[in-house]
């Protein structure tokens, strides 16, 4: 097999996902978010070897909002196990991100950890387990990407806390079923806190990287055996993009967690990992021209797990 | 890499799965279904060069139920292209698998293919673009198994239609919305018939293998293009198994379709296909051996996909 | 008190309703019911004593549709008793008045009489209970109107029946919850017919005196008990009128039952009865005009229960 | 009209109720309420005259709970006019007293003011107009039952907070489509504070009676106009008793409001106004012997409004 020219195949993907016409739509719920330009783009390739690729603004540091779900998850189940799957489920919502409805009918435990009201299930428990959830997350971060700027912007959790009503909704009623192990205003803090984490395309794919590797940490460490890797990237693919799961998957076929900053992670397993950003957000939540670029980068190459 | 020993690999998670304690219970809405033994049990494995290999029941004929819906599935994109999903999503439902609530909420339009809502749906189109549903996938489990006694159990079809309440209650439903074009009595036929074919594992593996050829079928010829293929299996993994689809894939890791006559097909693409039949299902309506079985034989090999 | 001046008051309501500005649209689903005007209007008060007077077109025949249900639930009570309660409810229902939503929830017992889950039932036991349910209803309007004419139109019904996909998947999901005890063909046709049956303000108004009088019919006989009938002026009010109920019984403040061809029957128990018609519909499905005139009459005449 | 022997009544009618079988259970969720004896009664009945006659504790002070929500209501209209329901609607739920469901798909809008999240926008509403809702409430209930005893029991309002996270998050959902203009803690606050007052079915019946006076106060003064009175009493009967309305409406006939702790509180248009308690409640949240007493007394008295 030919070495692949990652810097080629990059220039290659960006046009082609730039020359589509839809942009989208910037998140608009909070200020800090609704600022940002529609048409940004930046991404990068990390390979399973740690070298990293890049194009368009790849090394600009972004909000990660729900990309941090995906670390919350890894590091809670390394930490404290398979008992994390008694407080929330690993199934499709097939309902919008935020919704209320299907907590009810499943008395409290929030169908799978990417949407809210699982991440604060997982956020709580993440916080039982280490004391600082949002810190356990920004060191790993750190430690992944080797970029020690990586951290949380105050200003952005403090906008999300201020129009944070559907998530404190969100906490009490998962509270309300005996779900929270820590006081709901602490775990909206961090859940806050880690959402309003910036990092780059460049460190974000370095960081996703040890779900490539299969469980193993930049350093050679096991952070999840090969099995629990696998899972976590399976839980991604089928909801890891919000009500879009089965359409991401079908256009993409890549595990892939999006965020309303306009992120988005996907693991090559055995490969790699790719970080996009762009702020432009199709109805459900996703980056419009980050979905364009994975979608372009498995048709170019294959690389669909399917 | 050492060649595979199937045979012995067939063997030893057989055994596994058998090893376990439950079984489950057969599907008892239609006498026919009810009078299986749940522990019946019955694997096959078939690789992309047509060789097939088997253990247990795998040559006994066993009603295919809803995996019959990846054929219709198949040849309704194969006869008729994109268009299909102007009727049908390709979301995951959250909900079981004839529920009548996500129709509703969306105007007629089945959220994907494997419900039973969306399967009326492509049973309907590819009707119309046949004028034979049953017969067009009936042919095609001929042909691509080499059997030729693969055929629809009468019996079992018209048993199915002296309880079909529920599916006739979908079936006007959506027609209701304008989202059928066939009188509801034709498509209820075709559906029941196309549930109603018996074929084995050996069959059903045989069968399935142009999905892990990449829509290539057994004479060479192209049914679906790659990127077509690729995207079956990828709606597969989000939707296949009922309200269970994100614990199929956190356990199994492949592309599967289930039916409640104890029928499971998965796909391993690029290299082969299997199938286990046993017909205890679990509360979802999957096969409690099947579904164990297909978890042993990748954590065995790790041909997860992820 | 001063003796009611009814023909009076019918012109002053009448003034008022069409002094307002909204006509509503009528029915559109079949073609029959869109070809009526409406602002058209006519409206008849029947006293206890068996007097009727009226203004507009108030002797002019129309499509009852859902005032129908009224007097099936009152020969199913009366033929039947109370076991009528074990197969439908009498709660609102919250929810449009076809939802298929919370006849899935509630396990197919549709949640009051008046919605068209809970009308296939009642219509169900009255085919059960006298071989011919919409003869039983048609011969009780012709007695207690006085008026032979009263009849079927079958245009009417036959159209209903081509549109009829909600209603047949209604039909069918009941069915499938062995909620029905005769074929869903003969329900739906005794379904549509009654619905179908053309009565004038007038013909309606004296079929409702029984209920003002507590159970009493025209020639003095009992058909219900003070007790039951009371009961059913209940469940209209607090279900009578689709999902406006609560706007219903907050504007008018009476027990009243609406049809989509215009028709608002009401009770003054105690007093009397009124029919409104006007074939301009609300969102809900009531005549804008019908309700108007009730709303004029209840306020000008502190005739509202409460 | 033979004058009614109010005082015998109320003995037949207390004798009936206590000699049926079943008493519920008290309401369990606070340790304050969970302590009441199950089969406890008291009952009063207060005439437009101002009189009020007992059985029963019907003097001992009990958690009037949700009938609070009664006067919430009639106050908010009084201060501020029918703007109120731009906030909240008056159609019955269909669903049970806190469910989230209906108010996500009604954005915010709750549907009617006795549900509790229908109470939370109608506290912040008095709380806006009046400074202090809880203030209003007790300062209208000591006037009119002439107690000036009436008051919040401080223990159990502090109890319903800390086992409060349904309400918080019904509290936040709502203030997250904009629809509470008071912080959050305050509304609860107060509506906490005004479920926890106490007062006998003495005092209740009397400050009843302004709606059986069609809006007029016990100092002769109009609180409301004799339409918004009659309007009340039809939200009441439409919406009054949780999820069991139609069939409160079914029973008794009469416009009602109850509590968890045991309080039922109904009106007899232009008669008298009733209070009952026992606090053994049946699986809608309602009295079971307070609403078989309401029963029993229209059943005896045929004082239904029907």
């Amino acid at each position: 097999m030919a070495a692949v020219d990652y810097q080629q195949l990059l220039q290659d993907v960006m046009a082609e996902a730039l020359g589509g016409g839809a942009r989208g739509r910037s998140a608009d719920y909070i200020p800090a978010l609704a600022a940002a330009d529609p048409g940004a783009f930046g991404m990068a390739i990390a390979t399973v070897d740690g070298a990293v690729h890049g194009v368009g603004e790849w090394e600009r540091a972004f909000s990660i909002q729900s990309v941090s779900k995906l670390f919350t998850l890894a590091l809670a189940l390394a930490e404290g196990g398979d008992g994390l799957w008694r407080g929330v489920g690993r199934e499709p919502s097939g309902n919008p991100f935020n919704s209320l409805v299907q907590l009810e009918t499943e008395h409290g435990i929030p169908r799978n950890p990417f949407i809210n009201a699982g991440a604060l299930v997982v956020t709580d428990r993440l916080l039982e387990l280490t004391g600082d959830a949002v810190g356990a997350v920004r060191e790993f971060l750190r430690t992944e990407s080797g970029n020690p700027e990586v951290g949380t912007d105050d200003a952005v959790a403090a906008s999300e806390a201020r129009h944070g009503h559907r998530n404190a909704a969100l906490a009490h009623f998962i509270a309300s079923y005996g779900n929270l192990r820590n006081p709901v205003d602490s775990v909206l803090a961090h859940y806050y806190a880690h959402c309003a984490i910036s990092a780059s395309c460049r460190d974000l794919a370095l960081a996703g990287l040890f779900l490539a590797r299969h469980g193993v940490r930049v350093d050679g460490s096991r952070l999840l055996s090969r099995s629990e890797a696998k899972r976590i990237n399976a839980v991604m693919l089928t909801c890891g993009t919000y009500d879009a799961a089965g359409e991401f998957a079908y256009r993409v076929g890549l595990p892939g967690k999006s965020g309303v900053g306009g992120g988005v992670l996907a693991i090559l397993p055995g490969r790699g990992s790719v970080c996009v950003w762009s702020p432009g957000l199709d109805a459900a939540g996703n980056s419009v021209l980050g979905v364009a670029a994975l979608d372009a980068l498995t048709t170019a190459t294959g690389w669909s797990v399917f």
